[in-house]
């Protein structure tokens, strides 16, 4: 079930205990209200316009129903905010520069680009100044594994990475250029990129499927002197690692005295893993319940990948549990684990969703003292730093040093709950700014 | 030699005659004035910022010490405005929607981008409503064949098809993303173009090189249901047309008395000759010097492109000449003609860059009633009308018919000398109005 915002235009009475009424109403079917905002104020009746966090699309008549018995409310109009926000697209092209006359458009265009153009044949380094590049990221995908949706192919997968580039020039200033593709072999997937990469200065791989995207991100890492990152796989990575440091210190826990365990190997845990490597951990250890496990792990080139260990085994979920001070659960095996498994104190993120290994309730009934699902895993909160940063510094690719910074930046802003507000454009400029200096290092 | 514009900033003082000095003292190198702007205004002096447009480099150094020596003038600045305006690029993407807390990123991403997701998986057309894909064109260039400059490569044509997209954006509000491609066998372009398509409502093509780009063209034209144009051809035989167009109302002719020659059947060439066929001449015939005449249009499909008349042979091109009541040259080759075959009252484009077959003095000496030479040819006046109006219309392709419906629209606006003002929004409304309508007949 996919959750469905929608929006009531609401007219209620003046009277006082109308809107709780009719917020009561929404409750009952298991609904969340969102913004509530107020558009008129008359001396009889408000008009506000309340969303609605429907637990599904086939909820939403019970809760018209609802609210249109609630006495003193009266529905206006409904709308589904969604599409209509999604209405033309979410992400626009506008000129930088002004042209007003014939002098400008021989300064932006015919004839003098053409000495602008020569310039940069001669050294090709010039087009990061005299053109959009260094600005520029394409976010790439095949569509071939969308959020929970799975394979929906590259056209339904368009206005997700509208989504990612809206955040890019929303929060860091970079122009993001969707790419959807209609090819899916890695090996197409790699040529395809490679031949459109001299007009970007970084490629932001999104929602596509393992293991082929390990192959994708490796090779065009090889083979492009700009940085390559996987979204799925990096920025959760970061996002993660910050949401444990900030659980850390929250409890006054050093690393050096910590445990680090990940269960799953997949796409996120591997990345997550070898993260946690980068940190002052007293030891990593992992588990896979798939069959595969350490497929990738075993490509980790050199680094510190060497120290972790990885339990196999029908015990070894048991032995990685009972050691990990700090447990990230990424198996997409829901119930895999239980309260009795909890070791009082640990810090636990079962991020699959949408159902994790464990319930926060749980979690904490078997005595975490730290517990997050996957609703705490915001990406926005990493990407977007993590490539002006890259791009501010000319690194030629996403380090885990890079990464480490990111975590760590993020880990020191004011939190709500574990992680900072994703909008908070500070938040993103501290990122930046961690992962530039650390790219210069 | 590449024409060079530069600003200088000059102090002149307040004496009548002081600035036609300094003006006189830019002249005698050949060199024009373009914009003059006043930035101050003093009781001693005035301060101007004098746009030079330099016939090459080497030329600004005589420039420069002749102003410096004119009394009363003193240079302030000197500015290539040209890299300046370019620095950081030309375009930048933008949000479309507001995002302002955590309600509005239920609505644009996740959970709530999901369903408009499944919406598209469900209905592959809805991708035009909800994402940015119908107001979305990719310029594509392998940079192989690049104004008058040649196989620059792609880094280098990025700042070329950024100015492409800068007029797509302010013009016609479409937003043009440019590609630059590193591979340059036209089954490769084809293939990476095919590939990336689906994020895509048209494909622009741009200086790639013949005869590659035929085959490019044509093949993306049948694989894909979005319009595909070559813009060198095509959006060069508009304004060409609509100049002819315009020529022969200002001279009160009609096309059905008259014969159109074209000389020169390369891509430019033959698109002229192909879309002549579409008005209402009483002939159209044409001749190429070159061995492989025709190459190009033994490929046109269908069409009426049969009753076009070549002239092969040592006295085609005197055949032609003596025929045609409008004559566009488009050979390559300066001088090819002279005053003596002019014939009285003929229209005679002579377009080749950088120099004409014939120039207009020559022309207009020889007898011609209107004579033209390739700086009126502004393709910024044909393609983003083009686009828009087969965007408005969801045209599977452009036309030959759309095509004739933009070249009539242009000559139809009041023009300077042949043609309109390119920057004149009503004009590229009108285009693409007209466009549209051709479309959906």
């Amino acid at each position: 079930m996919i959750e469905h915002d929608i929006v009531f235009r609401l007219r209620t009475a003046r009277i006082p205990g109308t809107l709780s009424k009719a917020l009561a109403s929404i409750a009952r079917f298991g609904a969340h209200v969102g913004e509530i905002e107020t558009t008129a104020i008359h001396r009889e009746f408000n008009v506000r316009d309340v969303s609605v966090i429907a637990p599904s699309a086939e909820s939403i008549a019970d809760i018209r129903a609802a609210l249109a018995a609630v006495p003193g409310v009266e529905i206006m109009d409904e709308r589904d905010a969604v599409f209509d926000i999604h209405q033309g697209g979410k992400i626009m092209i506008q000129p930088r520069v002004e042209v007003r006359n014939i002098q400008d458009i021989r300064e932006v265009y015919t004839p003098g680009v053409a000495r602008v153009a020569m310039a940069i044949a001669e050294d090709e380094s010039l087009a990061d100044q005299l053109t959009w590049r260094a600005d520029t990221v394409a976010v790439v995908t095949d569509g071939s594994r969308v959020l929970g949706l799975g394979d929906i192919g590259p056209a339904a997968s368009l206005p997700i990475m509208e989504g990612k580039a809206l955040f890019y020039s929303l929060l860091v200033g970079l122009n993001a250029v969707p790419i959807v593709l209609d090819v899916h072999e890695p090996d197409k997937i790699i040529e395809v990129v490679e031949a459109i990469a001299p007009g970007f200065g970084g490629i932001h791989l999104e929602d596509i499927a393992s293991p082929g995207v390990y192959r994708v991100e490796d090779e065009l890492e090889r083979r492009l002197k700009i940085p390559v990152m996987h979204d799925d796989q990096h920025g959760t990575a970061v996002v993660v690692m910050a949401g444990v440091l900030s659980a850390a210190r929250q409890l006054g826990k050093n690393l050096e005295d910590m445990v680090f365990g990940q269960v799953g190997l997949g796409a996120a845990g591997s990345a997550i893993a070898r993260l946690a490597l980068a940190f002052d951990f007293k030891r990593v250890v992992a588990f896979d319940p798939s069959s595969d496990a350490g497929a990738r792990l075993a490509s980790f080139s050199g680094d510190s990948a060497t120290d972790l260990e990885i339990h196999g085994g029908p015990d070894g979920f048991d032995k990685v549990v009972a050691t990990a001070d700090v447990l990230v659960l990424t198996s997409g095996r829901p119930g895999l684990m239980t309260s009795d498994h909890v070791r009082g104190g640990q810090i636990i993120f079962a991020i699959s969703n949408p159902t994790p290994e464990i319930s926060m309730e749980d979690a904490m009934a078997g005595g975490a003292a730290v517990a997050a699902d996957g609703t705490i895993v915001n990406n926005v909160l990493a990407y977007p730093g993590l490539f002006r940063g890259a791009l501010d510094a000319h690194a030629p690719s996403i380090t885990v040093e890079m990464k480490r910074a990111a975590a760590e930046s993020l880990a020191a802003f004011p939190a709500i709950g574990l992680l900072p507000n994703p909008l908070d454009r500070d938040v993103h400029r501290g990122v930046a700014q961690a992962v530039a200096d650390a790219a210069r290092e």
